[in-house]
């Protein structure tokens, strides 16, 4: 296990032979290393070894490596684990499952599962709508990778992928009240994956992929929304194309533009790119240029990239080509979805007055903010330690929830702008500034106004199946 | 919705239009069903119509149909819905995900999800067996159904087979601590079905293959053993067979006879059946005769069903042909595992002194204990309304709790004799008798035992990947 990032305090499991090292040495070599051992654990022992658990608080996180390079070479020491506070709590992982209520009796008993659970089970099956009412399809959410792009990690496969789709049911608990279930599947054929999903889809009300690939992220996607009746929503797509827009509306009413007249060039036409290019075409800007590795994406030109091709169509009214560096001349916004560095405080110096940047490259942004916020109209990216993140938690609790509350077919077009409103709303007039433009991850009020206009939108479009009782 | 069975109280919706019908009167009508409001509960008012839940306590349930019956014909009333207790219960699902930490602030946000979880996706994509301590497949199992053969309900789909599988869920949690999760596949396709479970295993430490309707249980489930690395257990075959052997066991102790001595018919050869036969033959039985409808299955016949086939060349020594009344001639033990009403108090006269009738058909046994209890030597069947029931809710949780505590890479058929002893060992001797044979669903100390009991099989067997705390 990996030590030392990310957390002060740390475990070490330690078999000691009693013989060949005393403990007093190891609490000293640990001293050395600006450690400080708060707690010791015997976990078993035997005539000459022990194995304890010494829990260390650590000066200078930098020095783990140090000191347990130095315990492992200690003689009759033999480091079993070591563990930071980051594992600790993985450890079983993070989510798990409740009965509801306790089965106490036999009363209880005979009421959940047989013999009285098969009048249920026959009203089901009489009016197969009653599953929304009579089982955890009404508020479950299927959190689908094929661990083939998962963070910036790339493709580390369905195993490796766990921990991140079981935080992601944490935040869907804990943000939307939705139970989300993670399901990783051990399969990257495109075929395969949209049979597995129709097929496990009776239990859920909705269906969350995350970090699949592009491009069959795109087909994926469109397939199961034509052949599945309950929700399909591609986070990494649609969450960061709604939180990108409701950024966008705030940050050019900082800057005093509108939409319909900004020139914006998004960097980095991938699965994030695409769908953001969408929702601000839906929302009614017209001048976007999309750039990739090849420089500017135009109808003069024939891709491979089916995607590209639909892109060059939809995009780039005046077939602009060149660089990113070329075609950023006069425009407003930035949208940089793409790799660190690549943008230069020159190419912002070509930009608009108040140029809006969206760099939000991970970990490492299109370009650092602190060498362009002298000249920069509002700079947002995709970390926490930067003013105005553009953080997918902003929508997608709030968006499930409203899609379960009100049964809705889809999550359309409609749902999608009303959620970046939503979010974009939660920031009063008065509030409002370049250092401020979108809420905040823990925001208590986001996730109640992303629900309530996403169900509007929903009814008004047509995709809700229910009229959730506080619409009525 | 159903209502009358099972439950004194129910909640009627009532829209009320108020020119129409005055609430003295629907109080008073529901008076002389003998039904007792305890609760008036207003949903939604209008000028002329009053939407209201009345909650009744009925003296007699069997008057709620007639007095909803009434109620409908009543003028200025619209019966919205009726619940009773067990309805109500399942509104939304049984079970729910909760996050086993909370996510208080950013610190924790980074620790679960990014950037930090980053760390522990590495650290299982270096090390995939990390997967078994670093997410939820350390203790989540897959309660897995297609619907094709619900309880006694047929085949009635996978929307309306969820009910059981999140009633199954409950216990496990409830009973075993294991956390377990209900996939209802919408394929009856064999092939489908195994390529579904594979797909999917990546998050899960075991599949209980649940009402996947014969001969395709059969398949289904050796295959994903021979290609799945983790216990995949058809509990209506093997956790029927494990406590029917338990019961067994005691009930041999009871009547003074040994295993390998009696002559045992058993009666419905279906997936339980051939179950319940392996499992006794494992145990060291040597005169089993298996009876379907067409007679006793003998080795001097072809059978079209190939289990039947296999099931003729391992079983009846003799070769016994003919009824179940002839073979039943001189048997110590009768299994059925078939329908209501086809044994007869003569074909038990018939049988040895002090016959072993486990008559298991549900609801109906193959005969009433009443019948016969004057002439048997020990009766079990599978309802909770006589003594000695055979319910697999003694096995299910204590064996996966005990697989996953150890890793193992299968249930094979030591720990399955295992866990049928533990079960029987759970009765001391001294309480032993005809009428207490097997312990009850709630016996604190059965799921404790078979754990342990199961855990040392596991290891002596040398499927188990790891060795539990408790047993190093």
């Amino acid at each position: 296990m990996q030590g030392g990032i990310g957390g002060k305090n740390i475990i070490l499991r330690l078999e000691i032979s009693t013989e060949h090292i005393q403990f007093g040495q190891l609490i000293t070599l640990v001293n050395e290393h600006g450690g400080d051992v708060i707690a010791i654990d015997v976990i078993r022992t035997s005539e000459n070894v022990t194995v304890r658990d010494i829990t260390v608080t650590m000066a200078d996180p930098a020095e783990i490596d140090r000191m347990t390079a130095r315990i492992k070479k200690a003689q009759g020491v033999k480091v079993l684990s070591i563990s930071d506070r980051t594992f600790l709590l993985h450890l079983g992982g993070k989510i798990e499952m409740q009965p509801k209520v306790p089965i106490q009796n036999r009363d209880d008993l005979s009421r959940v599962y047989t013999p009285d659970v098969a009048r249920v089970c026959m009203a089901i099956h009489e009016e197969p709508d009653k599953a929304f009412r009579l089982t955890i399809k009404r508020n479950t959410v299927a959190v689908v990778s094929d661990g083939s792009a998962v963070l910036g990690l790339g493709n580390i496969g369905p195993y490796a992928a766990m921990p991140v789709m079981e935080g992601k049911a944490m935040l869907f608990k804990q943000l939307g009240s939705v139970d989300a279930f993670p399901i990783c599947l051990d399969t990257q054929d495109t075929e395969e994956i949209i049979k597995a999903i129709k097929q496990m889809a009776p239990a859920f009300g909705g269906i969350n992929l995350e970090d699949i690939s592009s491009p069959r992220c795109f087909e994926i996607e469109q397939r199961l929304r034509q052949e599945l009746d309950i929700p399909v929503f591609h986070d990494d797509q649609h969450g960061t194309a709604v939180v990108l827009y409701a950024g966008l509306i705030n940050a050019l009413k900082v800057v005093g533009k509108s939409l319909s007249d900004v020139k914006i060039v998004v960097c980095g036409i991938g699965a994030a790119g695409v769908a953001c290019t969408k929702i601000l075409l839906s929302a009614g800007a017209v001048n976007i240029i999309g750039v990739d590795r090849h420089g500017a994406i135009t109808a003069d030109e024939a891709y491979e990239n089916s995607m590209w091709n639909w892109y060059a169509q939809h995009t780039n009214p005046e077939r602009l080509s060149g660089t990113l560096s070329e075609v950023l001349k006069d425009a407003d916004v930035f949208i940089g979805l793409s790799a660190g560095g690549v943008l230069r405080r020159e190419d912002v110096k070509r930009m608009n007055k108040a140029p809006v940047l969206f760099t939000m490259a991970n970990p490492v942004p299109e370009i650092a903010p602190e060498e362009v916020e002298d000249i920069a109209g509002v700079i947002a990216t995709g970390r926490s330690d930067y003013p105005n993140q553009i953080n997918n938690v902003l929508c997608f609790p709030g968006i499930f929830r409203a899609a379960l509350d009100c049964r809705a077919r889809e999550i359309n077009e409609e749902m999608k702008l009303a959620a970046a409103e939503a979010i974009a709303n939660t920031i009063r007039p008065e509030e409002l500034n370049k250092l401020y433009i979108i809420p905040g991850v823990f925001n208590e009020t986001a996730v109640q106004r992303v629900r309530e206009m996403v169900i509007k939108a929903a009814i008004a479009s047509g995709v809700a199946r229910r009229v959730p009782r506080d619409f009525r």
